[in-house]
């Protein structure tokens, strides 16, 4: 049976006898079958008391994370947090032990955003002495989603006993305060790769006290925690044949291997395909437009907003259907600019096309080619990633997509803009957010850390922005599908 | 080569390259050629910036207590602290493990006192509420010698890197402020006999917060960390035939054993010979009285104080002189009745005999009861033990004495009064404060540790005060030297 990385345990001690005058402590570790474990002076001042008062018959709550430690006496329950801390938003969902039931995930901004959208501007803050306050707003925001998740579930925030949390490089140095300033530089040097261990406490989170924080180690500036969690949520590392993780945030991450090697890569792809590159961009939620359809008689879109309501903006499937709606109607050419039947409007000097004129959700030529940038940079990091182990597209078994088109993609909508390999859609699979599964894998199963040690100590890193490959092949990689489209299956 | 508890290190790292990517932490852990380290956020902060300011050489001190830890970076020396907690007096040293070097010894009343000087009434307060109170008492007395200790030292009270504590059990359940009301009751369980390895912060003492604060563990309420420092520091667990070690302090504690097999047995022996018993007993110290003798002649005393100080009291091996000197002179029978040659007067309804007429320093005869009783007690508690494992005196190579008369008693007194058997004088050695030296040992050399578990996992404990030898045996140990002088060489 799978171990959760806390567990609740019930525990019976035969009570203190002339002939038996082990102290607390150590009968209580004793009934528990181990000697390798530790406790708080806290706790161990409840010891005496509460094993009296319970007639010496006493839950638990203990962590299987070294140094294995007592985290709670008599809990009530057995609640856990699981947490993806990205650049822009923090999601997360509380697990109960006890029934193995997962809440609603739910996701929040990250309140860094307030100084700056972009990382740079905020390890540039940090660097110029403000990481406490960035540090401190990491925090809130992380405390504001604890409580979000306990009223949701109806319960205290202190019956909550353990976070598992993925994060990159950079929000898991924000999040324990550590100088940020070397991640940017060459040779893009952590402070640690792994992270001591801590209790919600020292951070100043508003679980338990005594609450166990993981957060999963990185193998690098650019490889963050998340990305191993997705790793681990994907299988990637399991898999005898190699296959593909892309996990697209801010930046498109990808990772190749098998259970023997495994290489990642990462660079900025130009924006994310949320937010960032349309101004009507947004997130997937209520009111966002995540289908759209091109009627040409009518010469108007059709389109399907989560919720129903009101249209407020496109997230990234939405965006994916747009432009290959587009394209296909012939609006735009396979360089993505307006073709004379498309009807732009000129807006500030640049012509550009209404989508939904009542909520005046248009876009730009602009927009457009700064979508096909990105897609490009997603895709020419894929191409150069797997041709540098020497193997070509076909030889992948599966491609797991995560992050921001993880969710509802229309997967042959994205092959025919060339943001995928020209493959049967069915090597395709849709995970959605990874990083936060991995936190939730994890905390239901503590062997899992042993895992992600394995692929710490098998992963390597491959730097993108500056290989001649990616230079070569980005600019042909713009073209809609690609100015060469024997390279999608190659 | 001896590892020290703590040990200062300098630690030469290759500084981060293209082809060497490693985190900062990793590349220290691997420069010291360790997995098994862990380091708290505060000093994890503080590491990019100090590598690099001192160009990837720098000084660190760690603890090789488990967990391994980092408590300093660039620490400027190597300063740690040897404790010994008694119920009555607080004793510590500094050593410089850089130079090898050891402070005076420094002792300072425990505070813990101002509530009451036995034990059983500090246990009746703490157990009403006042617990928290007198733990502050007992940080504040440590706190209090830490400063004493560094301004003889001349240093910062930061620069002190750890601590290693002998303490009874209940004075090391006061320092972690555990409950103590278990403690003398039965079967009198301890809360642990191990406790969690601690951070100065956590206790707040007041060296740097990060110091290890090494305490002694315990085998139960009635041998405390004091006896098992005792034993590491005597070798009574090393030994290839029986010795004896006599630990007198508020209790007379006995252990005897070899490296196969160790008992111990404790009691309330009577006061102690220290204070208690007479009203002019005094600790040693400025003048107190260490040295006695009677002149027939003249019918006076002549004494030698320490420091050669105006004589305020008496002290342990002062009292042993003056009792020998009372009964060699025939001023008392072997039942410590004073003889009507003794020219006593009377103090409130009591034969009383002047000892220092200036100094207002006299004797009565319930005093030399007093002091009788625990001879008796600390000689039969000797015997019962020394029977009950089936050996007789003449079996045992070597009586260490230790406590309140392990420094400068007179051995051959001690004999003729029948505190100690009648054996040749060789067989034993004072050794002053043992539960102090094991301490400071235990600071220069780590795998004592190792010594302290097998210690512990070896001793067994006899219970002296319900044993019906003890009880039979005791009345005639009263007599001077003893109703019986056969059973002082059994």
């Amino acid at each position: 049976m799978k171990k959760p990385l806390v567990s609740l345990e019930r525990v019976t001690l035969p009570p203190p006898s002339p002939s038996d005058k082990r102290a607390d402590w150590e009968r209580f570790k004793d009934a528990l079958g181990t000697e390798d474990l530790t406790i708080s002076t806290d706790l161990l001042r409840k010891l005496p008391g509460l094993l009296r008062k319970q007639g010496f018959q006493l839950n638990t709550m203990i962590s299987h994370f070294p140094p294995r430690e007592v985290i709670s006496l008599q809990p009530e329950n057995a609640y856990v947090i699981a947490l993806d801390i990205g650049s822009t938003n923090i999601t997360g969902s509380l697990l109960d032990l006890k029934t193995g039931n997962r809440s609603e995930r739910i996701t929040l901004r990250n309140p860094q955003t307030e100084d700056g959208t972009d990382i740079l501007t905020r390890i540039h803050l940090a660097s110029s002495g403000m990481g406490d306050s960035l540090s401190e707003k990491l925090i809130r925001g992380i405390n504001l989603l604890i409580s979000d998740l306990s009223a949701m579930a109806g319960i205290d925030n202190l019956n909550i006993h353990a976070m598992a949390v993925s994060a990159n490089t950079v929000m898991s140095h924000f999040l324990l305060n550590l100088p940020v300033e070397n991640l940017p530089v060459e040779p893009y040097v952590p402070v640690a790769h792994r992270f001591p261990s801590l209790h919600a406490s020292d951070l100043g989170l508003t679980i338990n006290p005594h609450g166990l924080i993981y957060i999963f180690p990185n193998a690098g500036s650019y490889v963050g925690g998340d990305i191993i969690s997705g790793i681990i949520a994907s299988g990637v590392h399991r898999g005898e044949r190699p296959s593909v993780l892309i996990d697209v945030g801010t930046n498109a991450e990808i990772v190749i291997g098998t259970k023997d090697w495994l290489l990642a890569g990462a660079g900025a792809a130009g924006p994310a395909l949320e937010d960032g590159i349309f101004r009507a961009g947004r997130q997937a939620g209520k009111g966002s437009i995540r289908r759209i359809e091109y009627i040409p008689s009518e010469r108007i879109f059709r389109y399907e907003t989560i919720d129903g309501d009101n249209p407020t903006g496109i997230c990234g499937s939405g965006v994916v259907d747009l432009v290959y709606e587009l394209y296909h109607n012939g609006l735009i050419d396979r360089r993505g600019r307006f073709t004379e039947s498309a009807g732009t409007f000129d807006l500030q000097g640049e012509p550009a096309l209404e989508i939904v004129r009542d909520a005046g959700i248009h876009v730009t030529e602009r927009e457009i080619e700064n979508f096909l940038r990105s897609k490009a940079g997603m895709f020419t990091a894929l191409s150069v990633l797997v041709h540098s182990v020497g193997l070509g597209f076909q030889d992948i078994e599966r491609f797991y997509i995560s992050g921001a088109l993880g969710t509802g993609i229309p997967l042959k909508k994205a092959i025919a803009l060339g943001m995928l390999p020209d493959l049967p859609v069915e090597r395709f699979l849709l995970l959605g957010n990874t990083a936060l599964s991995g936190a939730e894998m994890l905390l239901q199963d503590a062997s899992l850390i042993e895992e992600v040690e394995e692929v710490l100590g098998k992963i390597t890193y491959m730097e993108m922005n500056t290989s001649a490959e990616f230079m070569q092949d980005f600019p042909s990689a713009r073209y809609i599908p690609h100015a060469d489209p024997e390279k999608l299956r190659d």
